[in-house]
């Protein structure tokens, strides 16, 4: 583990609209991703309105503790935008106006149609002594100086315009300061709950080693683990750190990851759909389209995904999936003979090789004692068989629903995998 | 406006896992809504991680420059929690064991059947001087105290330990200190874009008034306006800064808005196919599902949901919509007339009142010249007659459909709101 002082880092975002409780702050999201993976760790997150006092003091206190300091927003055209003019005078330092940076920002309001106007002057105005770095998103170019011992970075605030500043310009810059080396990997289970996976992968853990973290993030139905490694001397070595650890995991967790990439589980079945040249027709009462929605979230998925049916009435599990009328009448809508019926007739009705169906009560209304909200059967059928499962999911109705979802695309993920593993001998 | 110094209120949120690319900071979101609705509002937020020296830093520099300062995190029982120790060592304060807070805490691993380790002790300490607050969901109480003429409060980080200690133990204390009056009004537009709003609406901004804002809002195919009125004197006097603004905009903007309550698009629909006592039933092809989704994300929508169709291949078309093949071979899958169809026979199959049908191209592949990415026809059968739109979306996959799920519910509200209105004398 590293002994010498690590470098400080700071992000300081400026702007009103980002002490609202609109904001989200996303940018800084990203900007800390990119920085740890050049072995940064963000120190501290700053967030100032557009008030000249406050925002002196922050310049002040940041200047103080931090090495390196990022400023995000606050570049725009308007009277509320000043951490240009705020940071200079902190700095005791002039503002230069640049013709050739005025010149750019007039050709983009030509290039656009829109007349510009005299404010946007301001935004050709650099800080003595700084870098403009190029926007091509936006009319604010970003600055990049030396100041004070300190390295200053500002950027702009919509998105579009600092992500591919950060990418392009303000990286490359800092790849040669840069601390270490971070490897990230990812594991995305289905079908599992967050203690389960505690309990089974506690052990696996390098407590004492500050350079290996996991954090593990849990939504409805899915759990993801997330495995950083950080090494002072290369990639090789952050890699070596993760690959003990990582592999244990996967030997632990087996067939419940569903990836170890940055994907979704319906991504996963496409791979695996296509790869076995299958197609899916899909049937949902309680989802009401949210496994199909799921399926086509994925480019490409005309070409294995072929129908679904939304039978929310019972009437509609009569005529649109030949559901009897005596299974509905027998065992309810909500009952694993139901649900098994939905999957053989959409795959029998459809030609498609795997024919996936859901029944449920997402709620908060509709159960009852012996058909509890949050009761839901899932059913697969596939070319030799058809498999039921029955689910009680806790949460809200949307949570359920994603509950369900992701349990059926789960299901077929399982089988797909089982009988594509089966047949590699 | 206000000329006396306003308190300044600072969010100190402590851990390192905040400093990390995966969190979403919505605790101080949450807080600021409600510190927004006392009139007050948040100069600085700080996010600081675990080390010791750093979150000693930030305790002075807090100290100095905020009357109100909010600790989120860091109160847990392990080792990195260090909010409490870290912030009596700056107050020079002792930290007191409770027998009380230690028999609730044991109490609350008793009922759940776990054991209790001793690390969970340190949770019982409180910083001399302050008052516990309950917290009802979790093992670390709050704590509020007065020290060097500030306020202080320290809350849990998750957030269903916060939300509830906020609003049942730290807003009525804050109540007394309130500093005036916010009220707060939404207005949800669909089927316009962000500048034709600006451009409809900008004459009616109160330039000068600080006492009122405006946040505009854009998702794919929505456009929130968030306006918020201030007053020192009373919520009257508020609201009726608001009322002006407000009422000009409903009438300038008309029909384009859908609400103006914190409900979503398809919350509208609910309400009036229910007024009306009518059915729906939807035809749904690039969609793939999201269009019944969100008819079926209201609670109660089985009252008048009744059936779907996820018609992705031609076959589907023909096989469970009836849309003649003839027609998908003149016209392509993508096209008025097809949409039509979908729409026309899903409301006789169905026997609903109002039949709802997309068909377009979601992309990112399965564009040409004639018939881009982004295409999309929805359209809607109703008793009287059948509609059909043509729309031309911008955007990624995920965007365009999500702006055509928009585009075919809000063509339904529209249609629904004129019927409805027809029938009032």
């Amino acid at each position: 583990m590293t002994n010498h002082r690590r470098t400080k880092i700071e992000i300081l975002a400026v702007g009103s609209e980002m002490l609202t409780p609109y904001h989200l702050d996303t940018d800084s999201l990203f900007l800390t991703r990119h920085l740890n993976q050049l072995g940064f760790r963000v120190s501290y997150k700053t967030v100032v309105g557009d008030d000249p006092d406050d925002l002196a003091a922050c310049i002040r206190t940041a200047m103080k503790r931090s090495d390196v300091i990022f400023f995000i927003g606050g570049l725009g055209p308007t009277q509320d935008d000043r951490t240009r003019e705020a940071l200079a005078s902190a700095l005791e330092k002039g503002l230069i106006f640049q013709q050739h940076l005025w010149e750019q920002i007039q050709d983009r309001f030509r290039r656009r149609g829109i007349s510009i106007s005299d404010v946007n002057r301001k935004q050709a105005f650099i800080i003595e002594g700084s870098d403009s770095l190029e926007n091509p998103n936006g009319t604010a170019p970003g600055l990049w100086l030396e100041a004070e011992g300190r390295t200053i970075v500002l950027l702009p605030g919509p998105p579009r315009e600092l992500e591919p500043m950060v990418l392009n310009r303000v990286l490359p810059r800092l790849r040669g300061m840069r601390e270490g080396f971070q490897i990230r990997r990812v594991l995305k289970l289905a079908g599992v709950s967050e203690s389960q996976i505690e309990d089974r992968i506690s052990d696996l853990y390098p407590v004492d080693s500050q350079d290996f973290e996991m954090t593990v993030l849990a939504s409805p139905g899915q759990i993801e683990i997330h495995l950083t490694a950080f090494s002072e001397l290369s990639e090789d070595d952050a890699e070596k750190k993760l690959t003990r650890p990582f592999d244990a995991m996967i030997e632990r967790l087996g067939e419940d990851v569903f990836t170890v990439r940055d994907e979704e589980l319906e991504d996963v079945i496409g791979d695996l759909l296509s790869k076995e040249g299958a197609t899916l027709a899909v049937a949902e009462s309680c989802t009401g389209g949210l496994l199909g929605h799921r399926i086509t979230n994925v480019p490409g998925s005309s070409a294995y995904f072929l129908e679904g049916v939304q039978s929310y009435s019972n009437e509609a599990k009569i005529r649109l999936l030949g559901v009897p009328p005596s299974l509905l009448e027998n065992h309810g809508a909500v009952s694993s003979e139901v649900a098994a019926a939905m999957a053989d007739n959409i795959r029998a009705g459809s030609g498609a090789t795997y024919g996936l169906s859901i029944t449920g009560i997402a709620g908060p209304t509709g159960g009852s004692k012996i058909k509890p909200v949050g009761l839901v059967y899932v059913s697969l059928a596939s070319p030799d068989e058809t498999q039921t499962e029955k689910n009680l999911f806790l949460g809200d109705r949307i949570s359920v629903k994603q509950r369900a979802s992701q349990s059926a695309l789960d299901m077929l993920r399982r089988r797909l995998q089982r009988s594509q593993r089966g047949k590699t001998p």
